[in-house]
């Protein structure tokens, strides 16, 4: 079973998980299938609604839970009460999917349960200290998935997501609003960007998932290319993409204060004991978002992306 | 609003906190009312249902919530998957109680939070590492509590319980079952009991927790008495309290290797911050205690006490 199956990674885990061997259940809040395969079926409900997922859960009766879904509203989702609910949810699910037999769990968690004071964050070495509730609440939630596992002899593991970007991103985040202002023809106000960051396009880290939950690796592991990037390095690549370099306006928004100048992961679990390689280098994954973004624009019927020739 | 206010410690609430002058509304799950008195009303739900939590508290819209409730069934509590249930229900409940308004909320937490390797157990220095799922549970709420509360405005504080003893405990606890078992004239098999632990009355630990929701006092409190006793001295005193030290079977069960030798409270916050110091010695609390359970067996029409000569 995967949770928030029609969300931006999880509709990218499903044909990984499907080439793995699996049969695939993919739950969502609202009705989805835009992928069609043998193997593959689409359940409704709302992980909020506990009822309803435990009588799903309970039909399925699945081996394997990937639980991804979450309240994400960009730039509400730090401090929302949201995620108290989300916790409450999650541990509902694990509940639910250990008393039907669960063998293996992943969950996502995220770069943001760590003490950003640290420029390398490591899943052994760093501190894990959040200051926002979203942060803790993942680690809280953590906590208890792990522990809980080990009284179930469920094998768990947690997969810290950084940063991402590729097709179908939600408005409200870096790569998806530079992309729609620029292809809109209007401008990009955004910081000097000097700030380095690790990014990973949206497919890599759907097939990372599906390594991971495949591999029998235990605890967390951050699922990130390892490699930083300056924001300002990517924005000037959508400018040249789009051919709208002129519609850029780096520093007219002030930096986030409380946002450390990088954020690198250590792959090191990743790569060696999940065995795992990201494959689609950030210039070619940004090629490949704009395509999805320009047609995207065009069956919406929204204005015509105004590429300048 | 009191939860489990018809619990151990709950019952030992209501009457410090109609003394400090709040309109107390008890909240249990089985219809209470034990205590009658001005300003004291019962109201009936299962925290685990939390459509009906959630009506009794907008209803209610209490400014103060002393959460208490919590799965504590002896032997079983450490490792049980309601611990997750437990914490799923409280954050729906603490999110009702922001979202209505409420101003302060102080929430029972445990001394199994902390590292037991050390001997000393400080709020400031002494680490978390719980290694039982209940300790881990209890910890994770706190973190997110402290944090939603932070951001709504909202003052809370935790205390963390240490032993303790008194009336109405439950049966499969070191006290409760000392009493019943020498009361009826039955052999008691215990440990060497050389291990030392913080125990503290329970009518001194509900008025503990009323002095801290009168307080501004905010976080982690240890809700202890500071001194340690060998839980052999304990067993001995209710020995010669019911006479019966001729059924005590020293050293018949095996210590559990797991727990430490000793475990102090630091409680420099309970008495200088929040300015409580406990009332009830331990030799008065015991006879106390021998009084209440005479008085239940005889009532519950059980093996009337078979006190030697």
């Amino acid at each position: 079973v995967v949770t928030g199956a029609s969300g931006f990674i999880g509709h990218h885990t499903l044909l990984p998980l499907l080439q793995a061997g699996f049969e695939v259940h993919a739950l969502s809040r609202r009705p989805s299938g835009e992928i069609r395969a043998e193997g593959l079926s689409y359940h409704t409900a709302d992980l909020l609604d506990q009822v309803a997922t435990s009588a799903v859960i309970r039909t399925i009766k699945p081996t394997h839970l990937l639980h991804l879904a979450w309240y994400v509203e960009p730039g509400m989702y730090w401090a929302s009460l949201n995620n108290l609910s989300w916790v409450a949810a999650s541990l509902a699910l694990f509940r639910t999917f250990l008393e039907a037999g669960g063998r293996r769990a992943v969950f996502a968690g995220t770069c943001a349960e760590y003490d950003w004071s640290h420029e390398k964050l490591s899943e052994y070495a760093t501190p894990l200290r959040s200051n926002t509730l979203y942060g803790r609440a993942k680690n809280a939630l953590r906590e208890l998935i792990e522990e809980a596992g080990t009284i179930s002899d469920t094998s768990t593991a947690w997969g810290r997501i950084f940063y991402l970007y590729g097709p179908r991103e939600p408005r409200g985040r870096l790569v998806s609003d530079a992309f729609n202002l620029l292809l809109k023809g209007q401008k990009l106000a955004t910081t000097l960007g000097y700030q380095q960051r690790d990014f990973m396009h949206v497919a890599d880290v759907g097939a990372a998932f599906a390594a991971v939950i495949c591999s029998d690796v235990a605890g967390a592991i951050n699922v990130a290319s390892g490699r930083c990037v300056a924001v300002r390095q990517i924005v000037e690549m959508i400018g040249r993409l789009t051919d709208r370099m002129d519609l850029i306006e780096f520093g007219a928004r002030a930096s986030n204060p409380n946002e450390p100048l990088q954020l690198t992961a250590d792959v090191a679990r990743l790569t060696h004991e999940v065995g795992f390689t990201p494959k689609i280098p950030l210039e070619e994954g940004l090629a490949d978002t704009l395509d999805w973004w320009s047609k995207a624009m065009v069956s919406e019927g929204a204005t015509r992306p105004t590429l300048k020739s």
